[in-house]
């Protein structure tokens, strides 16, 4: 059969091929056009050439950070077992997801706080003076939570990807971190999830590594 | 702020009122239902209306497999995180992803293949007396060698989840699975993913544990 003649490495690059020719004639900058192609490659939705709003030099920040040994911070296993390790170990850097911890899901439990609100609040105690990036796939609460933090400055995100899915707090959360005074990458609206927020973490990891995979 | 005091069940439920209500006048089977409902739920993508197809008894199948104790393989990590362990478990069931294997890996190269389509083989080496649910969202090389392999006897899964994302022999391997002769559930089209992937098998295990999370 025919796909057993294509090599693996010829199907990503064959795939972005089509995503840049159905894209059109989307003005972007390298960087952004980058994660942007990555997102669509993720989900096969060309509605994130609208949906995907970068603030000022969101790019620019997370490359740095990422280049300076950063750490980054998710809200789901999933979106961490979707990040490439690897790339972000090259820089010096790893993952940290604080969902499933047990004294997280205590502490949600006693304040009546979804788990995603009080990892975030792990997060910012955990090795202060390593830079962080948050990528945040699923939970509104986590986003909102995290802006409460920035602005009590108990952190202060290098980038915050804010992605989350859903229904119930989704559009608002991410408008309210759009004014975090954070460098940010957004899904605007209701779309975005784990596999979008992994997407946008590679995207820059291999263009931190000048459009090289690990 | 108004979102620390919904709890956190509360938000699913609202969640799953306005999917339910924006859906309109949807006519399923209540488990096909609970399946779109919760794929909606994690993509906040109505296409899913249009694109989830079921074979005849797909549900049912998965259903009493899963309650049999069946095992699920997955061809990403992603997905494999993103499944409700502890639910599957409570059938005796446990999640497998073959994708990283060293093995897996070093037979990929050496044979040209996608590291995804080697790891169906050696799924199919697995435990050959436990029944098997393959949920796959992401690699279309997946879906097409297991089709292989259910052609030539070696593998009879009792539910195909088949889910690729993506630009290339996607659409195509999901079609080539329609015909396969085993239950399926497919997202038609591009559209897909390993969120979409564990999200079809926790609404699966909730049916199974009559429409409760464990």
């Amino acid at each position: 059969m025919a796909w057993h003649t294509m090599p693996p490495q010829e199907i990503e690059k064959h795939s972005f091929e089509i995503i840049s020719r159905e894209m059109g004639t989307v003005q972007l900058p390298a960087g952004q056009r980058a994660v942007l192609q990555r997102v669509i490659h993720t989900t096969a939705d060309f509605d994130y050439v609208q949906n995907l709003y970068f603030s000022e030099n969101a790019v620019q920040a997370g490359l740095e950070a990422l280049r300076c040994g950063a750490n980054i911070v998710t809200d789901t296993k999933m979106a961490a077992a979707g990040i490439n390790k690897r790339a972000l170990a090259r820089f010096g850097g790893t993952v940290h997801c604080f969902i499933a911890d047990a004294d997280v899901a205590a502490a949600a439990q006693k304040r009546g706080f979804t788990r995603a609100a009080v990892s975030m609040e792990k997060a910012c105690a955990f090795s202060p003076d390593t830079p962080l990036l948050f990528a945040i796939g699923n939970a509104p609460t986590a986003l909102l939570r995290l802006e409460e933090l920035i602005r009590v400055g108990r952190v202060k995100p290098r980038l915050i990807i804010g992605v989350p899915v859903g229904f119930v707090n989704v559009v608002e959360s991410k408008e309210i971190i759009k004014g975090a005074g954070c460098p940010c990458i957004i899904a605007t609206g209701r779309k975005g999830g784990s596999t979008v927020a992994a997407a946008i973490c590679n995207a820059l990891l291999y263009e931190a590594n000048q459009g090289r995979k690990i």
